[in-house]
């Protein structure tokens, strides 16, 4: 049984900068690399990628709805082949990156509206599936959704991700918020630990939950997410790729 | 002796349209199809590279400076690492078009300000080379100009485009205008074969002047477009790749 | 009884042509004129305003999502202050070269899927009247919609329209089609005229539906909107403001 | 003698902050606000001019080249009608959240490349101010280049400012770094009060120079903007207007 922990990196944009990738990327195994239509510039991009490979990260694509102003959380409504046009643009503008510096594409993951429209809609799941099979790499996303449905079908499979700063309801649905809180790094840990070996979570009324988790996912705009990244790489260690 | 015949396509936008790619893409054997930064969006993009490969007809990248307010017309000054990232983008973007119809790039060629700015600037001339290099292809420009110069230099080589739908002054510079004249197609084809088989120009003056044509180059946005490039294409048929 | 004219202008973009301005100008007396978020651009704004001046045609503005890429004609979710604010900024823009020439903004219509949304959705039409509020002018929609509903409310008023060159189902909800069919100008006309003077439209099915037209709108996109506006305006001089 | 202190605000975007407008709206008497071309959308529009009336400071626009994903520091080549429209599309777009508050334009400020083309070049200060003008408001630039020369000559007038957190080199000319160092607040403010009740700025070298000081300029990303700000609002407070 081996894990990875991911995190959505080089949200930078401009003069902008968004979450401590400098001190973040040496505590992950994948980072899922924006592309330019909800974050990012080419420039930005350039770096991220350089950086991923200094810290031997392995590096997905996490393409947007193309809503830069939005920061790709304003739902959209995009016909099935124009959606995946958007898609593929997005992955192939990151793999030129990755050729320069030698690397290949690992995944898939959306992101924002697009990632929670593809958890509840089939078309959305299918249209960015068909972008990632041009480069036959998995998707990531929540199990139990159409993520799983959709993705879990296609040839390159699928990587599900539990995220060890948000909290569950019974269900096993996510509860997430327009602001990330800070979580408490050792909870956070415990809890991941405990979701990669036995795939149980903890919901927010202290029900178990059942999850999968190939990956653990921190997010980089958590206050605390370095603190929290430290103590999650700590306790899945012996279970890292 | 070979030669091709290379023509600008793909730069519809939106709902926009923009020259008869339809028309065009029978008559030529290389198409040089925008990236997003001038022209065309990711839908257009799909259509233009399947286009091209109904037709048989070998596609490069025309990236261009990020001003599609200006439609890539307008000069701006980018620094040297940030230029190539920018190309890069457009490269790779275009690159996922091609993968999914099971083509590989053929060229670059950039566009518009982009293109004469690099006919004058070693440092952004290099800058682009730098992003083609990244995929080991060919850049296209202009013999006798920073283009050739630096990009002949690189280890994918240089490819000359002769313009079949421009006039020439006699020290070789052309003579390019905001919006494109009808060209006489049997003159057009006449000099273009010349310039093919003799290395010889015709100037504005009537002066002969010295040319090299790898390419000659069809402008869609000529209005007699597809005419002139028939009587090209008849003409340099024996010729052709 | 008066009744004016109206057309959405000024849509072209960058090199981008859209619609006969030139023509139609004069054929109109209301211009519902595009703000840059969905087509069009400072240049062609300012082309398009003086245009206006020229015909003493009076003007209004025809904001939209911000989705150039889309043509404005994707819905997206948008928060009620961040749409109002969208739509001011729109507004704004407009009202400067309107002050350029010495002339007051006349109305506001939507465009596109801001159009349809706020026909439907109260939220979505209140958010857009808050903005129009701020220029103290009324809003044109459809009659018997939540346009009418919301709109009529507000102390400016509301203009109802009527399409010349579309089909109304029995129901009295319009046919919609993606690129607009040729519309026979007689027809047109006479029905534009029974409209006003009568309040009845004719139906697809042939039945006669009751509707209320303040305005009688062309659009620039149907193959033959000159011939149909003239035949328009011809029909309803005698009502013209 | 009454002076202003400025400061450039409202150059968030989207989820992303720039500078302390909440700590430095109390300290300034007029806000240049960004217009949406190299920062701010329409929502950080909104606030940023609420937080200016809750305050008391005065409004002016801050245009900018269309150029957000370089925050409009590349030079770019743009036609003058084409760059007045620019100007004229971005002062509206400010203007309507102006009169959504019940307040006035108080002068236009170009921002970054635009600001510092203006001041070498007539052709880019005429179509700044003949946008300026439409709206019958003074332009803020530096004394002794061409913003004075040609801003000089229009009716609405022309305010000079003098920077309090950059050095100066004997000839008067800025040192402008990309990234703006901190600056002794004691320092500043001594020399802001010499500047305004003097007319004298110490260059780099010891040297003193002339310099004429409408308006005391603070940059919000100076790293301690506020602490300067205070000591700089309260050597000038006799002369504040």
């Amino acid at each position: 049984m081996t894990v990875e922990i991911n995190c959505d990196m080089g949200e930078a944009f401009s003069i902008y900068r968004c979450g401590d990738d400098e001190g973040l990327m040496p505590l992950v195994t994948l980072a899922n690399v924006a592309c330019g239509f909800h974050a990012s510039d080419p420039s930005v991009m350039a770096g991220t990628v350089a950086l991923a490979k200094r810290h031997g990260v392995k590096v997905g694509a996490h393409p947007s709805l193309p809503d830069r102003e939005g920061f790709g959380r304003r739902e959209m409504k995009m016909g099935r082949e124009e959606l995946t046009a958007s898609v593929l643009y997005q992955i192939g503008a990151l793999s030129a990156f990755l050729r320069a510096e030698g690397m290949e594409l690992n995944h898939v993951k959306p992101h924002g509206s697009l990632y929670g429209m593809a958890a509840r809609d089939e078309e959305v799941a299918g249209a960015i599936a068909d972008a990632a099979d041009v480069f036959g790499v998995p998707l990531m996303g929540m199990a139990g959704t159409v993520h799983e449905k959709v993705w879990g079908q296609r040839e390159a499979g699928f990587l599900s991700e539990y995220y060890a700063d948000l909290d569950y309801r019974p269900d096993g649905s996510l509860i997430i918020t327009r602001v990330h809180e800070p979580f408490d790094p050792a909870t956070s840990a415990e809890r991941a630990l405990r979701a990669v070996t036995e795939g149980v979570a903890t919901a927010v009324d202290g029900t178990e939950i059942p999850v999968r988790a190939d990956c653990v996912c921190v997010h980089s705009d958590t206050p605390n997410a370095v603190e929290l990244a430290t103590a999650v790489k700590a306790a899945l260690q012996p279970h890292l790729t």
